[in-house]
């Protein structure tokens, strides 16, 4: 049975605490989901003129499978919807179809509206009605509707009722304050379904952690149509992950939301992610980093064996990939398998496999630790292998922070500096720089000294920089940095350990630009 | 009906791909989970002497309401539990119980263990019974069952009837691969229940992001035990999240869990994931920065009028705030209260709250956080106020790394040196120093320079030095370091942001000793 997808990521998403969208990048992701499948897109909440002008915008993108859907509320008490301005501005907008909300909760109707239950519903029809004469395809979403649902069932399946009757098409349960357990849900949908058929959709909030399986809760009670956002991002908690819910439906259940596009979710979700400028949460589940990532000895082994054993789906239908982390947690079939690209031959009891392994157990015993730092890993494994290439000799290294009182205790006015002498080949060179703090400065200072040797190194960029104390303990005990490097096209991480927070980070930023001289020099 | 929480998070949690944690992390979190009122800590796996040793150290901590369990696996084919070392191990292990894990899936018998269902049977059989006889509370973790009831649901059952038989004293179905449904979880519960009773535990993965709903629906169809860790931290996509399953548990289905001390269920995981070194995920349910965070202008008209319309459980309940994006309202009652120990006779009313609230949302602004910096917190009121103590005045501070490259490139030969120089009411000092890194070096400068003034100064000690960087740029980007320092009675935490490492690290230190300064001249 083919579902509904309506995303919501630019309307509810923009109401998270940390997300704020530009035009340009509504009409970035509005053409991502397009591509991906999705059946409705809302577009955001039509309020003024200017919004009206971006759905032009929309307009012109030349969409294939996503339809743009204008938000809104229904007219206001004691106002006809055909005076009132903002119902006026979604019959003008140039989408066919629009989504408006209103209240179905009786306690919401006197304490938010201040008005009776039976003027609720003159607004609730007025609206539909103008906007589906204005030629609209109408979404109705009922607010509240599982809190109106407990608290007063009779009127929640009026305000249905009235909508259905003025023309809505689509009647979609919003549980708005997302403290509904599934069951709860299951069952109040069942009751709306057999009453009103196939015509009903689902719309949750995650303040229970539950907002997907309230929504597949739905969906088997009878659901055509499901809301949600990309990575769940909304309104406090968040609202129903269709990163989550389309590999759900489709892989376990049956229905087909988005069809063979379900192989580009992963690449999909992390672009608009990027684009919205957010973190991409590595834990998500199907599209995350970390879905697929074994990283204790014993998961190692199994998946080895058979994926079946540790992976309940295979990674390629999402369009996601497995991933073994290297630890003291894990043996000599997950090194096997990290080096294959380098040294295709090799098994689990190859000897390059044991000094490998070996050399990275020695490195670990310093507190050194290769799970998010594949590029210094790498460099190790080649290390013990002899393969190392050396692209430089440190000859000096001055890093210094000297500043007068004022300037220390002012924030933006510290500056630090460094100074690094290499040698290549023989040629010496030496370069300084002036940073915010004494990594940025040592950062700036190699790569400058680098680069007329080696010009590739000027598409590198540091983009993550993390630090931790290993042992516990106070500011002599151990740190370990990482860094996080692009060229662009790629991401690659490495680390550094020391009781100095200045060589820990030496260290990673040295493998940083030795991992991606490597990776230029066999291409 | 009383509800036994398990908690996983020192060892499911370590396998998540970017937590570890020292000894000192572990024994600090298993305090702070007695002082939640959790009953069982699973304090990791036991494969080596070193193993046993931590558990003495557990031993010492005086633990009140929590037992620690130590976690291990069966017996290997063909091997006897008295002869098995690992199992010996367990036996030897100071705490009285133990969690055993064997397989329930026949597929996973014959492809990962290779070896009949029937020797499957004697190894779990031989082990729960052996170490019985040595005295333990014995759990058996089924691992796959979910998997195994599907595949073949005879087997399973009977993998936990030879455990219970052998006198395991809870058999706890795990969802391994976490790709269950919560349907399928609670009907395969229910089955187990019914043929059991009141000895069943549940642990499940959140691979579809389900893992708290199919957790809820195993305690629906009978469960006694519930498995999970803070923040939901684990392999892949993580286990059942407490946070989000004790408050459910509780406030919506009337079943007691941690009692009272669901009031600190917030202040608890947030000093957890501190402790872990982990960025706090701020959309958590029920304990995160934003779950009752209103941003939609709808929805904070609501709420002023009254919570109910936008909130499903009050946040009090859980030891949360509310917080209201533009209000001058929000968080007063919470400041006064955090004031009181200051000047008693505030309330949220009074202009001083007033004044210490944007004192604080102006530093907010700029990226400092104040929920595990109270040190700092204390001194930015008492700044707003006037009431800040000036103990001594910078005039001169020095900070350098300087090695040659051989130095550089080896771990430990690595020195900085820092020089400060004070003056205190007119007479002025000077004080340089060496130290493992500059962090270090500026902390011994600083106390040395100010000991002959301030002899209690001698005292204080840093026990713990974190950094992060805030807007997850490059090294160019804002880093927020953390000290926590004591004086051997009590333990104080203070923070610093700033574009340079060396500045934000001034910055908690000089929070650090003027806090401490301020305390003893109070006595």
């Amino acid at each position: 049975m083919k579902l509904e997808i309506y995303d919501s990521t630019l309307r509810e998403g923009e109401q998270s605490a940390t997300v704020s969208f530009s035009r340009g990048d509504k009409l970035k992701i509005i053409k991502a989901l397009d591509n991906l499948g999705v059946s409705y897109v809302e577009a955001g909440m039509v309020t003024s003129k200017e919004d009206t002008e971006f759905f032009k915008e929309i307009s012109a993108l030349d969409l294939k499978c996503t339809r743009p859907v204008a938000f809104g509320a229904t007219c206001r008490p004691c106002e006809s919807a055909k005076d009132s301005p903002s119902v006026n501005l979604l019959a003008e907008t140039k989408c066919d179809t629009v989504c408006i909300f209103g209240k179905s909760w009786d306690y919401q109707v006197s304490t938010v509206l201040g008005t009776t239950k039976k003027e609720n519903l003159r607004m609730i029809a007025d609206t539909v009605s103008f906007l589906k004469s204005a030629g609209k395809t109408v979404f109705f979403d009922a607010e509240h509707f599982f809190d109106g649902y407990s608290d007063d069932a009779i009127y929640a399946m009026e305000v249905l009722s009235t909508a259905r009757e003025a023309g809505a098409d689509r009647l979609i349960l919003c549980d708005t304050n997302g403290g509904m357990l599934p069951d709860v849900i299951g069952l109040a949908t069942a009751a709306v379904c057999e009453r009103f058929g196939k015509c009903i959709g689902i719309h949750c909030h995650n303040d229970l952690g539950m907002a997907e399986a309230c929504t597949v809760s739905a969906v088997l009670s009878g659901c055509v149509q499901v809301q949600g956002t990309v990575s769940g991002i909304g309104e406090r908690c968040g609202n129903a992950n269709m990163n989550t819910l389309i590999p759900i439906l489709q892989l376990k259940l049956g229905f087909d939301c988005i069809g063979e596009k379900l192989s580009s979710l992963t690449s999909t979700a992390r672009y608009i992610n990027e684009t919205a400028n957010r973190v991409f949460d590595e834990r998500e589940p199907f599209v995350g980093g970390y879905a697929f990532t074994h990283k204790a000895g014993m998961h190692i082994d199994g998946v080895m064996k058979s994926p079946r054993t540790f992976e309940h789906i295979s990674p390629e239908a999402v369009g996601n990939l497995r991933n073994i982390i290297i630890s003291s947690l894990s043996g000599r079939s997950a090194m096997a398998d990290k080096m294959a690209g380098m040294m295709p031959h090799l098994d689990r009891n190859s000897p390059e496999v044991t000094k490998a392994l070996i050399a990275v157990r020695e490195k670990e015993a310093l507190g050194y630790t290769y799970e998010d730092a594949e590029g210094s890993l790498a460099l190790v494994i080649k290390d013990s292998l002899g393969l190392r290439k050396n692209y430089f000799d440190l000859l000096h290294f001055k890093v210094m922070t000297d500043e007068d009182a004022k300037a220390l205790d002012a924030l933006d006015a510290m500056r630090s500096s460094a100074m690094i002498k290499v040698s290549v080949n023989g040629k010496e060179k030496l370069s300084a720089a002036e940073g915010n703090g004494p990594v940025n400065a040592m950062d700036k200072a190699l790569r400058q000294v680098l680069s007329s040797f080696y010009p590739v190194i000027d598409k590198m960029k540091l983009c993550d920089y993390k630090v931790r104390v290993s042992s516990g303990g106070a500011t002599a005990s151990t740190v370990r940095v990482v860094i996080e490097s692009t060229d662009g096209l790629s991401v690659w991480r490495t680390v550094g350990v020391s009781p100095d927070i200045i060589n820990a980070s030496w260290q990673a930023l040295r493998d940083s630009v030795e991992y991606m001289l490597d990776n230029y020099e066999s291409k």
